[in-house]
């Protein structure tokens, strides 16, 4: 039997726009990998009422309830009180979680722990403890007449973490099935392109299951496979790659990485190359989203931001006379800034990125959108030409910061650059 | 009489985890500085059966509700259809809006509209029509028995728009007073630093009131008076500005900006001076946040990634002996840096930024967290020493980044730059 959820978050202020409801993302995701029907989430504020509401509501329609925030030690945190009325739980202290949160006040921030804060040591009687080891409000679950109660702290670093080390495993008991995902990664064709290829494939296959999940220019492929085992459900997944791998070719960049900065990263790694960046009108997002990367600095040298066109000659060394024959925008400035960069920096390669992001096209009448991404190699220099059309300026910047770390990619896996 | 809204997302991308429901966020907050009580958000799928049960339940505790999604084209997309069950209204087709959308598939995609897109332009009958200009599915608003429903398209950009064009207009008519907002920009202090110094003076204030959006580093405080004319309301800001101004003095950046980023560009236009950017531990991130503002080349005129040492040398001119003496996370290297960067690139104030993001110390053993950051200007050059802690590393580098924007702002407007 399949299970169905729904997420409550408790917390005026999201409810006042301050923040959005991550939490109930990560839930879902989590929740869908786990094979838990989602339908429905929920938002109410710091209102016992609302809250009660919310719960009787949920409870005739789900028979997992996961709720986040209202676990905090002061009077408008309410969410355990009032889950505990409706569904007829004693609270009780547990003295051992009392001295976890006495602990971690005085150890890790170094201050007496306040007296409103035991009750944060009160839970339903005879719950599963969930502790929270990056704050003091641990969460629990327990069952009442067929319904699963969970409940988390709102902060997202600690539900996230409490999720992974307490909930998931919690979860995965309810399910006789072992579940395991693999992210398939992707990068230059369109979400509704690959459905068109893979629809018929996977079309009509329940287990295991093939989903999208689109960025700009990037798509993600999420397979999902459950069996009784973990090396069954393994198993079941190595078609599905090949299959993906057969069906889309090149555009598979990784599987189990977060994007193409890091497969740039663990390929440079992996030959033993450095990298340097000359932007312009990305300015400066290709070396950000390198130097995100703990250990960047293993293979990423560093870079120049060429916003001015003086920047260009004077600092990246690009010929005047290129600059003036052919315009800042264009495939002789992108080779001669990607050359330029490795030559100042010492690195064994360089990506350049000079087109036109907007609002305006360029002084020579470069219209907005056009990109040119150059590569400089010990085996040459190569360049690759985009037309995003007249997109947001912000778009136009991710998609060619996109398009760089894919010309690096496929140049060190050996695939031509010049297009996608 | 105040109203009481609750939003509805319509959509299995939000159930699935795909994307946060950023959209609620953006009409709360609106919401909120309209007067009116969002008392409850709900998410579901693209089934129509759960919609009607949100509605029905929706339309018996709120006066006003919002749904985002289901506007499409495709078969799923039931938003439209199930609202007008509900609430027993009639679809008609309006020709001026099917116009409009063969309009935007021929003219700005370049082909021809799909037949199945004729039913966006069927909209309840009698309808406050909402037009989409960056979209295909136009939105509106009905009465019906005291409650007011409003439909939005599911994409942010396209919701956004239109709340602002048609959303927000509709919804002030509702109340018979008028409603200004303000936002008041601070960099320095904690937000319950902020808290306690205003607490006592606005605590008791009903209308003006001010509320605090905190992000790391900075706060917003949005100041919001309602009254019966434009005129009125923005008369009752005023004394609120000197008050938060008076109280918090220079931490106070400005009002009605997005960021330090803007900040520092409007003044940096004002004075006619032009910037450059010199970043170690920050990897671009300066660059990349000044050159996201579009005309960013009118005052930014590019900088450098220094991220190995060797192109501190090489590239910014930072001297060796600088280097060996002092290490490349020092307050000489990051002086030396700026003063370099102004020199390669001919700009009149140079900002540099050198530091240990982490997770690992630096090879001198500088402790994670421990950051510089310099300021060449005509009349000298300047150096600011932060301690970040041992912090996450993305929350390293986006402080750093705020202090970096916080020095240039504060030598700008002739406050001294040293320390906060």
């Amino acid at each position: 039997m399949s299970h169905t959820a729904e997420i409550i978050a408790v917390g005026t202020e999201l409810l006042l726009g301050n923040i959005a409801n991550t939490n109930a993302q990560v839930l879902s995701e989590s929740l869908s990998t786990l094979g838990i029907n989602v339908f429905w989430h929920t938002v109410v504020g710091d209102n016992p009422d609302r809250l009660r509401e919310a719960l009787d509501i949920a409870r005739r329609r789900a028979d997992i309830i996961i709720t986040t925030g209202g676990l905090g030690p002061t009077y408008d945190d309410l969410t355990k009180q009032t889950i505990c009325e409706t569904f007829h739980q004693k609270l009780t202290l547990h003295p051992d979680i009392l001295d976890d949160i006495r602990t971690f006040y005085e150890s890790a921030l170094h201050v007496p722990m306040p007296e409103n804060n035991t009750q944060q040591a009160e839970l339903p009687e005879g719950c599963t403890v969930f502790d929270n080891p990056v704050g003091t409000a641990p969460g629990c679950a327990f069952e009442c007449e067929g319904v699963h109660v969970l409940m988390f702290p709102g902060p997202p670093h600690e539900m996230t973490t409490m999720l992974r080390r307490c909930g998931e495993p919690y979860l995965r008991k309810l399910s006789k099935e072992v579940i395991v995902s693999r992210d398939i990664m992707t990068f230059g064709m369109g979400e509704s392109s690959i459905d068109e290829l893979l629809h018929e494939k996977m079309a009509h296959m329940t287990n295991p299951t093939l989903a999208t999940y689109a960025k700009p220019g990037e798509v993600r492929l999420r397979a999902t496979a459950k069996a009784a085992t973990e090396e069954e459900a393994q198993a079941m997944l190595n078609p599905v790659w090949d299959l993906v791998c057969e069906t889309l070719g090149d555009v598979v960049y990784g599987v189990d990485v977060s994007g193409l900065a890091e497969c740039c990263h663990s390929l440079l790694l992996l030959k033993g190359l450095t990298l340097a960046t000359a932007e312009s009108c990305t300015g400066g997002l290709v070396a950000e989203r390198m130097t995100a990367i703990p250990g960047a600095s293993a293979v990423y040298r560093g870079g120049v931001v060429s916003y001015w066109t003086s920047v260009k000659g004077a600092v990246l060394g690009v010929p005047q006379e290129t600059l003036d024959t052919y315009g800042a925008v264009s495939e002789e400035t992108a080779r001669a800034m990607a050359e330029g960069v490795c030559r100042i920096t010492g690195a064994d390669i360089g990506v350049s990125i000079t087109g036109v992001a907007g609002p305006d096209p360029d002084e020579r009448g470069v219209p907005v959108g056009i990109v040119y991404i150059g590569l400089a190699t010990p085996e040459g220099t190569f360049c690759r030409k985009v037309d995003f059309g007249r997109r947001r300026r912000d778009r136009i910047q991710g998609l060619a910061a996109n398009h760089a770390f894919d010309v690096v990619r496929r140049w060190l896996t050996g695939l031509p650059v010049e297009t996608v």
